[in-house]
């Protein structure tokens, strides 16, 4: 007897009709002798639709209130999808994330998961029962509901599969698994069997929306067996484990990301320490800095550009503002209006010749390129906005991964 | 420095506008040196919305997960008034049900508390904060969600007042106050100041829809001050307390329901038990029956009358049908065009004339008696459906209650 772990979104539970064909998946899994945990998200809109009633009353509500509101949209698809298995005749329970032990810091709104205090979950698989659990939730240690942020769903579902020690996590979506790039953009783009969590780990940063970092993270930490499938088709899905050696594909995927500002302070004394104070002041506010650009040092000066996310820009160029005799530059800009293309693989480490051949792929596509930043897996450019969807057609098929 | 316990219904909170309402009577009361601990309904037809979810799934689904479904209202609503008392500037925090200590039975959708574990409260109470409670839910000793059913929140205030030892229970609804009679039949009913704890559960249990029983027989088992006001006028309101000796006043209201049935079964063996063993056959379906009439024997037969709630009629029915040869009736009759008015008063005990005086407004009204049931605070009388407004107003009149 195997367990799984089963992880639902929002749009999969939306209607009654999706209610149904998830109690089908999971009562299938079951049926098959296996022990089933299922997380669940929010319906459909409802997140969206509790936070517009909060809004109505109080725009800057506090954090623990509103992850008081939002934690009922789970409570109330965990109670739907276990009423929809129990008209199919299989026995079933629903837990908040409290009930499931799910405990977490206290950070509102964006907790991280401490510990899960599994007993009350493996009591209910040892009666057989199939255990549906909220997903995006959990208490703190003064037993205070808190949320998990985004991608909560994901991070509870492998948390939980880490902390029962279970035999898989599949993480159901409405994309049949993780493709070499956005089939939206490139049609011919391939879906692909297997892929690394450190590969993953870079395409979700990147903005290929799949799966969230900290599910990853963890699934990666624990190693977690994690499958990506979707709901409707039901089809094989893309598994993300382990390492694995691929020799003959360097390049896993390519992707974009318009979600990205940039940022250039010129005219920077060079002197140690300047770029740390920069970064730990944009750290103290959780601004996350991608690409950094240090220019060669020139008449003591330097110039230091960096990409924020778009929904950053504001607060981060506030902080710099306010800082500037700290900082000591003499002049700032920045822009919104680019993009940022990857590609990602775990085997591009030892083959040099990557790199040059994207670079080719944007220069046949006459695509400029303002910033380049590898890693062990990934390349990433930044290049003017409008163009991403050309340069990863170009990139795409310059690699042949179609 | 006093601690006040206010509970609001469903239609107080409605809206944004009227949870700023409900806020505004909150913080004039903490304003003025209270403690105050709020108790909730969900927001008006919030919990219909969910049982019509519910429904569109599984029309026959377990009362624990109904009981998981709908206490998301009460969340939703306490959060919402936090976040409205948080934007008027006052300190608040919002409890669930088991965040509150809310112990219950496992009787799911219909749970009596076993006790309040008043430790959170009592802290956010020291700590000046206003304590939002979510009413008619608890938690059982599995740590389920429970809810308490019909008037639950009632139920939850009173518990709350009694277990905390508040020093006054306001139970804020859309009326102000309990009147002589519903003032929708009778326009010159006059609001009461002052009415004891048994007048008030029989007229609630005769349905006067003020206050739900179990919170008014709470308030007497622990003696809790409960004043029942509107939210809207904010005006006097009654106070329900320790049975005041008015000698004036006989009656204290006249009241009506047509939420009645009259089963009759002929031709019973007249030997012992026979009564009981009808009755108990009932109580273990939960039904209550209300008036009972049995005639005097003849011919070793007699007769028995008795009433029940309609809604409960098909099951009463079926259970005599089925226990026919036990129960050894001849036939079986029954109506539910019957309706019964009741006068209530804690004078009318050592008052003899006081139900003749009813059977004499009836009878200048014109309106037929078919059963009759007294105690020591109450006459009740079962008529025909239809005349029940002009028979209220006739008492009302009779016993001059303008």
């Amino acid at each position: 007897m195997s367990l799984i772990v089963q992880k639902f979104g929002g749009s999969s539970v939306a209607n009654a009709e999706r209610v149904f064909n998830v109690a089908d998946i999971v009562t299938s899994t079951y049926k098959e002798g296996n022990n089933v945990i299922v997380v669940v998200s929010a319906q459909g809109d409802t997140t969206d639709d509790l936070i517009e009633k909060a809004k109505e009353i109080n725009p800057h509500a506090s954090k623990r209130e509103m992850d008081m509101l939002l934690a009922t949209g789970e409570q109330i698809s965990i109670s739907l999808l276990a009423m929809a298995i129990e008209k199919l005749g299989y026995p079933v329970v629903s837990l908040t994330g409290w009930q499931a032990g799910m405990v977490t810091d206290s950070n509102y709104s964006n907790s991280r998961i401490r510990k899960i205090n599994t007993e009350r979950v493996m009591l209910e698989l040892d009666k057989r029962n199939i255990v549906i659990v909220a997903g995006f939730q959990g208490i703190n240690r003064y037993d205070d509901i808190t949320t998990l942020g985004r991608g909560g769903s994901d991070t509870s579902a492998v948390a939980l599969a880490a902390a029962c020690h279970a035999d898989l996590c599949e993480i159901y979506t409405d994309v049949d698994g993780v493709y070499t790039t956005d089939p939206r953009i490139v049609p011919d783009a391939k879906k692909l069997d297997e892929i690394s969590y450190d590969e993953m780990l870079e395409l979700a940063s990147l903005g290929a929306n799949v799966l969230h970092n900290r599910s990853v993270e963890m699934a990666k930490k624990y190693n977690v067996n994690l499958c990506v499938r979707s709901s409707l088709t039901r089809a094989k899905g893309t598994v993300v484990k382990e390492a694995v050696k691929v020799e003959g594909m360097l390049v896993r995927g390519v992707t974009k990301d318009n979600d990205v500002a940039r940022i250039s302070l010129c005219g920077i004394e060079d002197t140690p320490g300047k770029a740390f104070r920069i970064f730990s002041l944009l750290a103290k506010k959780n601004i996350n800095v991608d690409i950094i650009l240090q220019s060669i040092g020139r008449d003591n000066k330097k110039d230091i550009s960096f990409t924020v996310a778009e929904s950053h820009i504001d607060e981060a160029l506030k902080i710099i503002e306010e800082n500037k005799e700290i900082i000591g530059y003499e002049t700032m800009s920045y822009t919104t209006k680019v993009s940022k293309v990857s590609i990602v693989g775990a085997g591009m480490v030892t083959n040099a010749g990557v790199a040059a051949r994207m670079f080719e792929a944007l220069y046949e596509a006459q695509i400029n390129i303002h910033m380049i930043a590898t890693s062990e897996i990934k390349v990433s450019v930044l290049i003017d906005e409008g163009y991403e969807a050309k340069a990863v057609k170009a990139i795409h098929d310059k690699f042949e991964l179609a």
